[in-house]
């Protein structure tokens, strides 16, 4: 969450010449997005995102993410276009750095959200599934439980315990849940990150899904259930709210029925979206010195929801 | 530059109900300001600016900004003016911190001025200078050079040797510059930080002068020197571009010329510009963790630009 780059203005002048979009009138770094720097472009023809990816996103990836939200945008999903340079690329480099300039969507991200919002938010999840089936592309998902379980192999239950004394006992969680985990379920490029803070609303309406920097080929149901824990508990994961949660996947569900096999298969799906969440939060907790100014989010909010999915079960979808 | 409080969409959205200002309809965190939070909000009916003031400002001090974004306003400077709650607030409290909407204006800072820019800069200080000599309410200049040279003299001699081994020698200097500051110039409400990054500009018009946190009343013709100072040389201040300098003094007395004594008095005046943003960057220095992930600005800079002004006196300003 930060501007790491400065780029002056009549660098940023420069670089919106290079698209079809009118002249620059307002340059705003703004505070979004992960790992890369953003402004809120003003132009004499409307406002654009413009993102400058600084790390942690493979730039031979990026015709992947950018072309997925061309695809998404072209069938009507809520999603911000690419907007392409006047010889049609949807990247280009600045100094060293890749940069893409996408549609700037209205709306906010809501904190507490509402059961007729999550319920608008399974819908469009279910709309990006449909959508996304018959893009050509494809990214293998390399946050898999398997993925997650080896990223937690590899700290010491010692350093673990540095974060929580109750962190370690996850690795053998993990090393369980993975002889659980189903396969063979319906797939779809599928969102992978989808909080309350990657999705714009007004109102009762999205207006947006943002950030698909995660997105990847896996089981469509897998994301609602990582949508299902990112959106049906309050931050620390210590209260769960029903309400929420059957709203998301009744508006999923409106667009898309769940199979049987998927319906069952929530649970022990929800609990691989906390071990996804848990060893990425204790990752990056590891990697950030304690002084530095960053937000560390404490992995045990993710420990706590994954106990709530043990415990509950097919409870927890009820 | 960041965005240290989160304020939710409920919050925003309550917060913004409080004006007249239509409906929220989006809100990004933007990395602008001195030490406060800052959002561009758009509503149903227009686009602001939402600060909320973290630290280094004194709330008591809020009308004094305030009340002059809008003294200057209604007279036509390029200057957002304050919003004001329904029932005629200035200013509201968040939680226990204050906040202010003000208007967004377009625009984006120049990196790389050119005579040009720099002469609307100069007429628009101008006109600032003498909008604001009827505005009502004062406010000392805690940033005199005595002031400086008391923050100098505060720090010893080996710890401003670890930022610089030759900047533990300004001590001396800034004592010989308060033997020679003018006394009795005319005087107005200054802005006294004016920077290309607190301008906004469209090709060669400015549309706005922001960020008066440094505002108070004091000798019109050190704000020019401040200015000069601010936009005539690289970034380390080893490089002065005189077409600059000359295009920004003549802006400004195409508006206010000024009287032989201020004229005179530039070149000191300018020194003591000088000495205040050394003093304030070796204060942030000390102040600031050498691993915090804030960019510490460098006071030599700005002993460069002082030795250059001691050293061309008049010619500087020819």
């Amino acid at each position: 969450m930060a501007v790491y780059t400065h780029l002056g203005a009549e660098d940023l002048a420069r670089l919106i010449a290079r698209y079809d979009v009118g002249e620059l009138v307002s340059a705003k770094g703004i505070a979004e997005g992960i790992s890369n720097s953003n402004w809120l472009i003003e132009t004499t023809r409307g406002r654009f995102i413009l993102t400058m990816y600084e790390r942690r996103i493979d730039i031979g990836e990026l015709p992947f993410f950018l072309g997925l939200l061309d695809h998404l945008a072209s069938r009507g999903c809520a999603v911000p276009a690419t907007i392409h340079d006047r010889d049609g690329a949807a990247s280009r480099k600045v100094d060293d750095k890749a940069v893409a300039l996408i549609e700037f969507l209205p709306g906010v991200s809501p904190t507490q959200p509402s059961p007729e919002q999550a319920r608008a938010v399974g819908a469009a999840l279910a709309q990006i599934h449909l959508a996304a089936r018959d893009y050509p592309q494809t990214r293998r998902n390399d946050l898999t439980p398997k993925d997650s379980a080896t990223t937690l192999q590899s700290h010491g239950e010692d350093e673990l315990a540095l974060i929580d004394p109750a962190l370690p006992q996850v690795r053998e969680r993990a090393a369980d849940l993975l002889e659980r985990w189903p396969e063979g379920l319906p797939e779809s490029i599928i969102h992978s990150d989808l909080f309350p803070d990657n999705v714009l609303m007004l109102g009762e309406e999205v207006t947006g899904l943002i950030d698909f920097y995660f997105a990847a080929r896996d089981m469509m149901a897998y994301d609602l259930a990582v949508t299902h824990a990112a959106w049906c508990f309050d931050k620390t994961g210590a209260r769960f709210d029903p309400a929420i949660g059957q709203a998301l996947v009744a508006g999923y569900e409106a667009v898309r029925p769940l199979d049987p096999v998927e319906r069952e298969a929530l649970p022990v799906l929800a609990e691989g979206a906390c071990l996804r969440f848990v060893a990425s939060r204790a990752e990056d907790w590891l990697d950030t010195p304690a002084d530095a100014q960053v937000l560390r989010k404490d992995p045990m909010d993710f420990v706590r929801r994954w106990d709530f999915y043990a415990e509950e079960g097919a409870r927890a979808f009820a």
